[in-house]
This record gives structure tokens, C-alpha cells and sequence, in this order.
């Protein structure tokens, strides 16, 4: 006997191989202790007396979304910046008056664990609202081991508290803190024998990220802090060739990555490097408009040799402030040209790959986390097509209407 | 003794001339009988005992939202289009299987006024969620006068019952309806001489709308219409130079239109004609990055000549779907590189001039209707800056909490 049926409902369950979307019309969904135990026809469901029973009106039921990339936890915001940069301000002006990352670090150090916590909730607000489930969250506005540490913890506690199950990526390498301007080899050290070590030692890192590119740290750096990773026994991902090919999408390759971010100048060799080592390509469309690249990331090089598309949201304060899921998939299927399956399938099935999570979520399926969104929409191409337009119906997060 | 003070409150009043967004830190608001009769600094606010006050924990009050160009009202969607498209179909193989406006026409033809009132609450609803209180309303997908008739009832019915204030506009030549292509003369005569007549018989017409453009309606076509318009006392506005510089701003200028809306390809002499003639540009984001425009508004021209801009969603289903007012500041401030007050202004007081309310709506000062945005931000440019973050506190509707 189960706990839960969902019935009167349309399942996109995003397995792939059968009907687009994978989707079943007339469907139903068995829950059991958080979990799916069964999906599928209505009419081949098994006989069973759920002790609950939900009707959704015919209502599209898809996984829970799950947003792979985030920087959803720093202090302060940076709308001043972004109006100074309107109002004329050069790139430099900015800088020069302590702005940019470092504005997010300072204001990410001075910030109490509980006004992270508060402040990320307002963003992660945005993001239930439009289906998340599941978030990752990075930390590396801190560059400081009590900071970081703050930042990790607090995506913890979100994981606990708020409502979304919560994957942490420890993310020291995202930019040379002041003080260490004059030795950044210090600075890397730090962040990989001893940030790491303390952030590990207390649970808090799921996995290991790093930002690879000449104005951050090359790939001779990043390698010393994914060594460090696999000798604990860590997952990587890499924030790779966003603004030039700096060879990212191949060191992410070597280290069998979970994941390489932004893309966007990846060559055909390093696509072919992902492809081999089961590397998932993340698409960040948010930064892309914000940022007014011009260059998308090579979405046909990615279908032919077969990687995985995730879309994310990239929300940050500096170059993504984007708090939509939804908005994400708008601006992947308007800029990059996915299709609304293989954006929704980005945001579903393969975000949890990109995450670690493929035999635990992202598809609805038996043996999965009960984690769902239900929409109203008619066609599950509409979560794609609409920008701002409020869509959600109710979550389900571990068979639990959320 | 007036019905309600706001305190506790930064005030965005958005009355041009003083600070940046007519700020008043620390100030309050005094409403009666719907009217704002008092606004600014709390310290200089008359003695006065209102029967409520409102403490508003020191969030920015800014003028209701004005969404001042809207398709808001139509039948069906046109999400199986985009995704037809992004899986590799045509305009013309689209165009040839009964899509593209047509379909909405068809639509919208088949739906019943309930069906249509409906389906544009659920889009009105983003609106409403991120601070409108005014929108404006165009027919122009029933292109037949029962149709055409019907899509206005419904605007005046969300006017009526769904907390928010509505402008229509009678937009007949949007497109020449598949029954008169043999013969578009007769149903511009219809859509002047007939169609019009009517609606504005019923109370129906706030202005008179056109789309002018080589794939539409002629300069000569729409000046027949705006010929009669101007011998009902209605004011007009148009889609002007959207795909390419069709002489539209020229022609609004003319006419003394309220405005000019897309204006992505005028010149500078429309633009000179415009300001001469007080014509608003309304720009729309929206639609510019649906359909992945390269050339923006001539934004540093409108500012030279001393136009005013205005920002909508333009929310329709085939160009823009978009439904969140928020979401057309953020993209007027990244695509056409708008400040956030001009952006906000456009939202408010250019807005209201777009609509001809600039004496009833747009800022915060004596005499104007008490319609107000509330909003969980520390700055007006937050507004601009956050892509699908839940901003909003509160609305007033003539003074009352919506
Ligand atoms: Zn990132
Ligand atoms: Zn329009």
C-alpha cells in the first residue's frame, strides 16, 4: 500500500528513448516513502489503496527542476554596479572604486551566517516559484576559510530548512582574494591543502569546483586543486571557457568532470573530450544576455558527438541575476536554440547528471526521489515559451506537496 | 482627515526634476477617497489624522506599474509554434500549416469572452505580480467585428473585475484577415468604417492602434483609419518601424499619436518628428530578443531629441510572451542599455503619457490616483537588475491594498 497517488494528470517523465518528453498522457504516479514506485498509464497502473489520493485536473506533471549551477548564497547585490555601468561608468571606474567580485567578498565576509541565509532565500524564492527542487549551490565569495566555510554551511542549512534539496560545490578557485594579489600561488595553496581540507573534514562539500580562465586561474592551478579533490574522493566541475577557449572543457575532460560550465568557446576537441569521459555540458544562458556575449556555446558540436546539455541559472550577482528557472529555459531554447525538450530535459534528467544525482533524480521514474513539479500548461513546451508568465501549479519535494 | 497614510517608507515618486527617481527618503503618503492628496518627506507631511496607516518596514514605494502596450487578450498560444520552429520548421512550412497570427486569429475567433477573460488572467497575473496596476489592452486578433468586439468586452471586463485599471486600444489593422486577401481594400473599409463605428459606439475604444509595416498595413491605409479616429475625438498610436523604417514615426508625428511603439529602425528625422509632435517611443523589449533582433532602438537619438521612452512587454503570443513588467525593465537596461530610472520612468510617467493618463496616473504627487508598487528591494535599480526574483511586497488600486 502507498502513501500517495497522483492521478487525472499528463507525465512528462523526461526518460528518454520513447514518446517526446517521455511523456505519458493519462498518467499516474505511486509514491512510497519519498519515492516513486511507480509510473506510468493510468490504465496500467497497479491495483493498490494509496492512502492518499491527488487529483491535478490534467494538469503536466514533470521532474522537480533541478538548477545545477548557482551562486545563490553572497552578500550584498551589485544593482548598484549594474546601474553605475548604465549611467556610463567604464569596467575600470568600477573596479577602481572596490567593485566587482570583491565588493561580493567584502560584503560576503562581513555578512552573518543568518543574513546569507535570509538573503539567499529571497532568491531562492524565484527559484521555487518556478519548479526548483533541487539546487546547487557554490560557495567562493568568501576566499577565506571562516567565509567560505560560512557560505557552505549556509547552503547546508538551506538544504535543511528551506524546502529544496541542496548539492554544495566548494568553489575557492573563483578569484585571487586581495590580500593575496601580490602571491597568488599563496592563495592557491590555501584554497586546496588547507579551505578544502577544513570544508571536506566537515561534510560540506559534495563537490569541487573552479574557475579556469586567463583572468582567473589556469589550468596548471586547477589541476593541483583536482588532484587534491580525487585524492578525497571528490566529484569536479569546472567553470570553463566562458570568454576564450583556455583548454577548460579538456581539463575537465582528464578529470572526469561531472560537469563543464558556460562552454561557450569550447572547440570541437574539447567537445569530443567531454563526450568521451561522460563530461555534461552546462548552459548558462542567464550570464550570456546579461554579459551581451555574442558567442553561444556550440550546441550543434555538443548534439553530434552526443554530450549532455544542462541549463542553469548561473545566479550570481555579478553576471547572472537571474532567480527563474523557467527564465533559464526561456533564454536557452530563444538564444541558444534548444529545443524546449532538450532545455527541459536540461533542467531535469541531464542537471541531475550534471550533478551526481542521475540514479536519484530527474526523471520520474520507479526508484527515484517523489520530487515533482505540476504545471499549468497545456504542452510542456510552454515552460520554454513564456518568460515571466507564473506557471507552477505545486511542488512535490520527496512525495511531500511543497 | 484623509483614509490612509503609507510611512515608514523611501519614496521612487519618479516626479522628474529633483533627485535621481524624485526619491524622498523617509517619507510618507497620504490617500483619500483614492487620490494621492499628499506626498513626500515624512517630516514635512500635514497634521492630519488619517483612520489607517500602513508602516511599510522602510521598503520603496514607486507608482504602480504601467504596462502601456499589451496583446493581452487572445485565444490559444502559440507555444507548439516555437517549438516547431526551434525543432527545425520554417516560417513558411509554419505559415503553410494554418500558423503563425492567423492561428491566433482563429483562435481567438472560436473562444468564447469567458474563455478569452480567462486565459489573460493567467498572463495578467505575472503582470500583477510584478507591480502593475494599469494595462493597456489592444483587440486585433479577431480581425471581424464580432470578434474584434468581443476581444474589447473582455479588456473592459478585466477593467471591471480584475484589479487593475485598463486602456483598450482598437488595433483592426494588425493583419488583413484570410477572407479579404483577395481584396485588402475592403477590409480596411470594414475595419474603418464599420468595425470602429462600432466599437466606439459601445464605449469600447480608449485609442485607435495600427501595425505599419511593408508586411502589414500602408502609410495611406493607416492614415484612413487615423482620419477617422481623429473625427471621433480618439487618440491613436502605432507599431512603427519595428522590421524596417517605414516612414511610421512620421506618420504618428502627423497625427499627433501618443505614441510610437518598436521603433527599432527610425530615423532620425522620425525621430526629430516625434519630439516636435510629442510622440512617445514605446520601446519593447520583449519582442526584440523572441525574435533575436540586432538592431536596437535608436535610444541615444530619443534621449538627444528629448522623447520620451516608455517600456512594455508588448505580451502576445506570437513575438513576446511575456508576462512580467520586471522582466521588460531588466531587458530594456541590458539590450538597449536604458538606465534604471529611465527604465522605470517608462514603466510610470512616460507610460501614463503613452496612454494619455499623464495628469491621472504614472507618479507619486497630489491629485493623481493612489495606485502603488511596494517593493522588497534596498534601491529602484533592483528592479531593473533582478531577471525572475519575486520583488514585490505589496500594490495599491486607488489607495487600496491589492
Ligand atoms: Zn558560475
Ligand atoms: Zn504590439
Amino acid at each position: 500500500m502507498s502513501d500517495l497517488l497522483l492521478t487525472d494528470c499528463r507525465l512528462a517523465t523526461m526518460v528518454p528513448g520513447g514518446a517526446p518528453f517521455g511523456a505519458a498522457e493519462d498518467g499516474a504516479v505511486l509514491v512510497e516513502g519519498g519515492r516513486i514506485v511507480w509510473a506510468g498509464p493510468r490504465a496500467e497502473a497497479p491495483v493498490d489503496k494509496p492512502v492518499e489520493t491527488h487529483r491535478l485536473g490534467g494538469r503536466w506533471v514533470t521532474p522537480g527542476l533541478i538548477d545545477c549551477h548557482t551562486h545563490l548564497v553572497f552578500g550584498g547585490d551589485r544593482s548598484g554596479e549594474f546601474e553605475q555601468r548604465l549611467n556610463g561608468a567604464s569596467y575600470e571606474d568600477i573596479a577602481r572604486a572596490g567593485g566587482g567580485i570583491v565588493s561580493t567578498m567584502t560584503a560576503t565576509r562581513a555578512a552573518s551566517e543568518e543574513t546569507l541565509y535570509a538573503s539567499a532565500l529571497t532568491r531562492l524564492a524565484g527559484l521555487k516559484a518556478t519548479g526548483v527542487t533541487t539546487v546547487e549551490i557554490k560557495s567562493g565569495y568568501g576566499l577565506d576559510r571562516d567565509s567560505e566555510l560560512k557560505m557552505l554551511r549556509t547552503a547546508r542549512r538551506i538544504g535543511r530548512e528551506a524546502g529544496v534539496r541542496v548539492r554544495t560545490s566548494y568553489l575557492g578557485l573563483h578569484a585571487v582574494p586581495p590580500e593575496h594579489r601580490a602571491n597568488r600561488a599563496a592563495y592557491v595553496d590555501k584554497a586546496v591543502d588547507d579551505i578544502l581540507l577544513a570544508a571536506h573534514a566537515e561534510g560540506l562539500v559534495d563537490a569541487v569546483d573552479a574557475y579556469c580562465e586567463p583572468i582567473a586561474f589556469s589550468v596548471g592551478e586547477v589541476g593541483r586543486l583536482f588532484d587534491k579533490a580525487r585524492a578525497l574522493g571528490l566529484p569536479v566541475k569546472l567553470h570553463a571557457d566562458q570568454l576564450s577557449d583556455g583548454g577548460g572543457a579538456a581539463l575537465a575532460a582528464k578529470y572526469k568532470a561531472l560537469s563543464a560550465d558556460h562552454v561557450e568557446h569550447t572547440t570541437e576537441a574539447g567537445v569530443k573530450a567531454m563526450a568521451e569521459a561522460g563530461v555534461v555540458a552546462v548552459l548558462l544562458p542567464g550570464a550570456f544576455l546579461m554579459l551581451r556575449e555574442t558567442q553561444p556555446p556550440p550546441v550543434e558540436l555538443l548534439r553530434r558527438h552526443g554530450v549532455g546539455m544542462a541549463v542553469a541559472t548561473d545566479c550570481n550577482p555579478g553576471t547572472s541575476p537571474v532567480a527563474s528557472m523557467t527564465a533559464a529555459l526561456n533564454l536557452a531554447c530563444v538564444q541558444f536554440r534548444l529545443t524546449p525538450e532538450e532545455a527541459l530535459a536540461g533542467a531535469t534528467r541531464v542537471a541531475a547528471q550534471a550533478l551526481g544525482l542521475g540514479e536519484e533524480a530527474g526523471t520520474i521514474e520507479a526508484g527515484k526521489a517523489a520530487d515533482l513539479a505540476v504545471w499549468d500548461v497545456e504542452r510542456p513546451a510552454e515552460l520554454c515559451y513564456w518568460l515571466g508568465k507564473p506557471l507552477l501549479h505545486r511542488r512535490y519535494l520527496a512525495g511531500a506537496a511543497a
